[in-house]
């Protein structure tokens, strides 16, 4: 029988920092442990295409969302996938690529789940998505700050002069808010990263976090882990809410403070902590620094998801043996 | 709920003409009534690769065999797929292509199963995927011919010399024997197209064929219209052994006779040949003139298909509604 694996959906507009939180969050559990898939693999239509028929790679319908569906759900089956790849260099169609099963990894003696991290435009679209994930995650930075987020990665990495970008972001704004935006509401975790006043673009590291949980998350025991650094204002603030805690982190934090949080979230994952490389968390795509609220933020979601792991296999919900 | 199609999977070396008689049933069913899925396309090496390690294209460890599983399962299950394509000209892939959900056709007012009909080298090679077709169909000419139609393809259409084709076919023939040969034991239908005595490659319409029917075929009322038919030895025998019927059909056989015998099946095929086109059997794939043991091959494993898929309909296994 196949293992089943832990499913993460992370979804967010373009430039929200989903390849980012992913990738943290891979280096974070360790690469060999999970399998990263980025599902705006899924176009329907190359570049050309798109723009002869006036359509965004935001709209579902520019999109195989069945063959999306079918392949997130076999990847939570435990089956391989044959994954298209989209080019946004060329803008057209690779050859696919074979994904091998999300088989369990043994980890001294035991089976643990892998972890299947899915992110993209449209990760939690549909009821058939959201149906197989064990955590959701949307991101959803200040829109001011998607936008320098977008240019600087667009510009550096696919070619494109601010103008364009931006009169990209334009053209897509009424799909943003049809398709992608709503999806906020599916997510168990919400994560607004947004500009602290006074903010230089050149030190990102500066960024405040706003962490929503929702309460369609277990209560696990993170409150605890909190009152501990809740005497220090600076640092960060809990505020319960009626669907969800709100966590409020402060860019401004000291590294020692900061550093005494996340060794308390630490001491709270306990064993399952052990193969987690602090030195590797929060660093930011362009790799010019280190954030401290990303940081934080990349543990926190770590932490559900570790803590949500084990509830899933004590329920047996994963399979893996 | 998906419409669960009929599967009809159809397996023999390179060249022993797989795609002339897949075309030739899904003309004759209606194109619009069948998917013809070519499983050679699983390759996971191009042909650099291949060349590099040594490896031919009919070895199952060339082949992404556990996502051609996965493919067969969810066609027959009713979902479409993202099928990957291997480019016999470059020898490397290109992008996929969207298969849509198999879904049933009506006609005047009732839902027949669509057909998907399954043709490669290694169609029937695991249990996996025998377990998938309602009917399965091995070619097996002798190899003298198989090794000239394939010579006359691959220079034709694949641009290779002659020279190049048969050095080729000696190259692969550890992987025929090894792959490719055994799978005829797993075949409802062995066709075995050969030479008769005489034989003027010019006049491939003259070539004889023998058919084993196994009695893994339920027994359906084929000897019936076989035995209008007997008395005229020239045109057809059928023999009984333990394993199979054995249907011997000549090529010298008249047009008058031969269309007799068309005309015996077309009648006992009733309503489900009403859409059957005649004029559209039994053209050689390079259109150079009729074959009447091609024609009767095709209409043979058309009238199993359709008893076959009426039976299956009664029995609940395809799901059309």
């Amino acid at each position: 029988m196949p293992h089943r694996p832990f499913m993460l959906g992370i979804a967010g507009d373009s430039g929200a920092g989903k390849t980012t939180i992913s990738a943290g969050i891979a280096r974070l559990l360790g690469e060999e442990r999970t399998t990263n898939i980025c599902v705006d693999d899924y176009h329907k239509y190359d570049r050309k295409q798109r723009k002869e028929l006036g359509i965004t790679p935001l709209n579902p319908e520019c999109n195989y969302m069945d063959i999306m569906e079918q392949h997130v759900r076999l990847l939570a089956e435990g089956e391989p996938i044959l994954k298209p790849v989209y080019n946004h260099s060329t803008g057209t169609f690779d050859p696919p690529v074979y994904v091998p099963a999300p088989r369990a990894v043994e980890e001294e003696g035991r089976l643990i789940p892998r972890v299947v991290v899915l992110e993209g435009l449209l990760t939690l679209f549909s009821p058939a998505l959201r149906s197989r994930y064990h955590l959701t995650v949307y991101l959803d930075p200040e829109e001011e700050l998607r936008r320098e987020w977008k240019v600087k990665r667009d510009v550096a990495k696919r070619g494109y002069t601010p103008e364009e970008v931006i009169a990209d972001i334009e053209r897509r704004m009424p799909d943003s808010r049809a398709f992608i935006w709503p999806q906020k509401e599916h997510a168990d975790i919400v994560v607004r990263f947004y500009r602290p006043p006074g903010y230089n673009p050149e030190n990102p590291s500066t960024l405040n976090v706003r962490i929503a949980l929702k309460h369609t998350l277990p209560r696990l025991d993170l409150s605890e882990v909190l009152h501990s650094a809740y005497e220090d204002e600076a640092l960060i603030r809990l505020e319960t809410r009626r669907e969800a805690d709100i966590l409020d982190i402060t860019g401004n934090v000291t590294p020692d403070r900061a550093q005494t949080f996340e060794r308390i979230i630490w001491e709270h994952l306990g064993h399952h902590a052990q193969h987690f490389d602090p030195s590797l968390v929060g660093t930011f795509w362009d790799k010019a620094g280190q954030s401290y609220p990303l940081a934080l933020t990349q543990l926190i979601i770590a932490y559900y998801l570790v803590k949500m792991r084990e509830l899933a296999i004590e329920r047996g919900h994963l399979r893996v043996a």
